[in-house]
């Protein structure tokens, strides 16, 4: 049985669920011993653990210059001391040049088969998995197990599901046969999807699998040789992403150099010189805005990006305000606001909030806030968790920072001792009220646990500063609350023309921050936060091109 | 019946016939009688006559500052002194602007209706705009009937099958419905495809129909407004389908200005004004390749391009050498090479052209090219309806300077006599022999009726110097002569990696100057002859964005 047959039923499903769009999950997102195995987390630890001091030696690269690795642990705040090959830039396009002409020749199925594979063995690996993402990102231990292991896999899955589906959409062949009066002609026609050529993939400190894996399957799937770039801090989980797929290549005579990693270090990052060499064909990256620009103004390149963005939350009105702000606590805090989905801009009107109960005045409502932000920190059994550490050190500086920002500060970060690591570099969210007409203090995103409360004349103003907000400066997320059917098609209108995504009154446990693979296109593309989206298809076919041959009928 | 309804069955064929790649045509190409009436030609023509020296009345737009309009015939070498609304840039944009929230809250369905009804409407006028399309083009009458009628119809239902499609591939609504162990979490979504906003198509002088109109439906159906920029040279034939879609919007009671007609002089052009506008977000560009580039560069634009290609002939063995040239020189001959898939470059082996009546030499060959170029113009029954007219005094001097060009001249232009129109601007092939060596003659577009000889080592360095062309300075269409299907897959691996479609051993009455609707992509957006394709997925995907929003079901 070939791979593609394999893996076939699974193909299938995900191409199913990418147009259903309801609830579809391949990978159980619960790390439960029943579905990974009793002893699959501390297998998983012991395994992490084996590579600290030593050197990651599954890659089946060859040639490298050295061997070098700069990742620390957010929770230990001490280099964990694994080392990678590193290759120059030259030698990494060329082997992926060479190995594009293997590759590209190798039949979708093939490569759906492979790619499918490689997720299989991955699975057996979530738990490593977690810990490298915990001790890169900081992240809390259930969100380093389900965002790098199989929420990414899912969001990996949709990538090929996405490409093959667009691979098959047109005819391999067809006979052309016109009526000419007297006779037909006939003609033969082909079709090629031919991949643009060699793609790079940067990835972020954050996020390393889940933000990298759609460009990498997506670009494998249709054809294209991979060099995954990954951020100097947070290498080892998208490494064993990386291992796998050229375990599964090399197992069926394939060239591993299809899918290289490219490590760097902070004094000599490779990006650029990747990014603008002449046979580098697809970018994908996530990061900042400046970068992100950079990358996308190069000319010649199809470039896939997410940036950053000003995600804003529109209070209105509704049906039970402590649900409202519990909700948006826990937003606040997950992973101390260092996704790309967090709100930070809060619009409450100068005349409150509508409950049933009454109105919420604007003090009551960042009273609620803030208690709710307190609760949730100070509850041994959760807050260390949600929130996690701080990948970056300038992050922690910039939670110091917002408190200088001009307005009455509502709550002041502070710190506060995880249970399982004394030295984890921690920030509580500062919740500063912003003037609103201090539109240069809200319009730019302050990554990380910072919250602005902006009191606006009414709701049409907090909607158009929404919008505006996102359509000048970016947005990925929205949240909104109103019991008002036509303040809710207001906003979603709004929102809409922006292409910001909106969440309404969620309360209980969804989050604005949270985007589920084959249902919430993550990003859309449609302003500055970023011009891709996972996984629509134009993420796919921009990594082919359509070529036709024809010839007449013998 | 809504107009969806009457026009259902035509779209249904439509997305089928882009699927299924055989022939397809809804609009029949042949000026017959029987089809379109016995007094249409007639009709047509007196329709045409009766605008000369008027004001083209026919559009719904307000607020013209003046009147202008310089049209010349190429067949009378004298100005149409057709006179048009002209419109500041900002009128226009205002008016797309406001008509944009019209036209975006249509549903998909009456947005098809109407588009389609557009065109049974301009059925009715093919025969009107052929002699339009002739007296502005240059073109025979047959081509002008044809691209400007019929083919132009055909791409732009194409155009509209093909975002009709795609806004309907992803459900508007659909439940998440997650199992938690104790309960579901369920969450109403909901999917909304987001225009862009506002649309700049800007015409070419040599095909002002069919390469804009695939841009105008496509933006259109997608929920655009549009403004149709016009080549001076050549606005009456699509100032018809402009005036044609604004009679159905108003008898639909929308907002005529969903597509508006933005007429300029050579003296006072607009396209950058519009172009660079803040509130333009798309751009259709056919014509030079410095202009588009321009176009493409433009920050925070989603720019389709059709710019300028090298086309190469490779030539390596045939079953019959006489066809092979009659073949190529009606290519050649054909609107005295002003298409943007006519061949230029032809790579002829120095060790000669295999057959099975022997090897002809590179000399034998050259001859029989130029005796059969001469015979199809000195047939006075076709020469003169084949060639047509010379659009721009411009390329009948490249075509004398092309005498200049150093090596061997086959063939001199000469002239003609169009036995309808004495003082007709014709030119006939100019045919050089160019050295192999001398890249910087033969890597640029020498847009006429201009072939070049190029002498090869054999027939690898063809197949080389064909494939760097495409990929360095673009190309839109490649022809193949080959008996060998070794040699074959070469070429067409070469080709599909430079995005190059080919058309293999074409003879008799079909010829690598056509393209045809549903089943050849015109085009491929993978080489610098242009980013966009007639009509691939991404053609219209890009038009749009998916936004998603969300809540928990109550």
């Amino acid at each position: 049985m070939s791979l593609f047959e394999k893996h076939n039923e699974t193909l299938l499903k995900a191409i199913d669920a990418l147009h259903a769009r309801t609830f579809y999950a391949a990978f159980a997102e619960h790390p439960a011993p029943a579905v990974y195995g009793e002893t699959a987390d501390t297998d998983g630890q012991t395994k992490f653990k084996s590579w600290l001091g030593n050197k990651f030696s599954e890659l089946k690269q060859t040639g490298e210059t050295s061997w070098a690795g700069q990742e620390e642990s957010p929770y230990l705040q001490e280099p964990l001391k694994i080392s990678y090959p590193i290759f120059s830039s030259k030698t990494l396009v060329d082997n992926a040049k060479s190995s594009f002409h293997v590759w590209r020749k190798v039949s979708a199925k093939d490569r759906a088969g492979i790619l499918l594979e490689s997720l299989e063995r991955v699975k057996a690996r979530f738990f490593e998995i977690a810990y490298a993402t915990m001790h890169t990102t900081g992240q809390g231990y259930m969100m380093a197990f389900q965002a790098s292991g199989p929420h990414a896999a899912d969001r990996a899955l949709e990538a090929i599901a996405a490409g093959y589906e667009e691979l098959n959409r047109f005819p391999q062949t067809a006979l052309w046969d016109k009526p000419m009066g007297k006779y037909n002609l006939k003609i033969n026609k082909e079709w090629r999807a031919m991949p643009k050529g060699v793609s790079v993939v940067i990835g972020c400190s954050t996020f390393p699998t889940w933000n990298s894996v759609t460009g990498i399957y997506g670009s494998l799937i249709t054809g294209n040789p991979v060099i995954v770039k990954p951020h100097p801090g947070a290498i080892l989980p998208i490494a064993i992403f990386v291992a796998e797929i050229q375990k599964v290549l090399a197992e069926n005579n394939l060239d591993p150099n299809i899918c290289q990693l490219a490590v760097d270090t902070y004094d000599k990052m490779i990006t650029k010189e990747l990014a603008e060499h002449a046979d580098v064909k697809l970018i994908d990256f996530t990061g900042n805005s400046a970068f992100g620009s950079y990358l996308e103004a190069l000319p010649g390149k199809t470039v896939f990006t997410e940036k950053t963005g000003v995600n804003s939350v529109i209070l209105d009105s509704t049906d039970d305000i402590d649900k409202t702000a519990a909700n948006l606590a826990f937003s606040i805090n997950l992973y101390s606001g260092q996704m790309c989905t967090a709100p930070q801009n809060f619009y409450i009107p100068e005349g409150g909030i509508n409950t049933p109960a009454g109105n919420v005045s604007f003090d009551q409502f960042a009273e609620k806030l803030v208690a709710n932000i307190n609760g949730l920190i100070d509850n041994p059994k959760a807050g260390p968790f949600v929130l996690g550490a701080v990948q970056n050190k300038k992050t922690s500086e910039r939670v110091v920072e917002a408190e200088k920002i001009p307005g009455k500060v509502w709550l002041k970060s502070r710190s506060f001792e995880n249970p399982m690591f004394k030295n984890a570099r921690v920030a509580t969210p500062v919740i500063v009220e912003v003037d609103v007409t201090k539109q240069d203090i809200f319009s730019k995103e302050l990554f990380g646990p910072i919250a602005l409360l902006i009191k606006t004349k009414d709701t049409d103003q907090s909607i158009h500063l929404a919008q505006a907000m996102a359509q000048q400066h970016g947005a990925i997320s929205c949240g909104a609350y109103t019991t008002d059917a036509e303040v809710k098609e207001k906003i979603a209108d709004a929102m809409a023309l922006a292409a910001t995504p909106v969440s309404f009154n969620l309360t209980g446990g969804i989050y604005m921050n949270q985007n589920a693979a084959f249902s919430d296109f993550h990003v859309t593309g449609g302003n500055p936060s970023g011009n891709a989206s996972f996984t629509n298809p134009e993420y796919v076919t921009k990594r082919f091109t359509w070529v036709g041959h024809r010839e007449p009928v013998a």
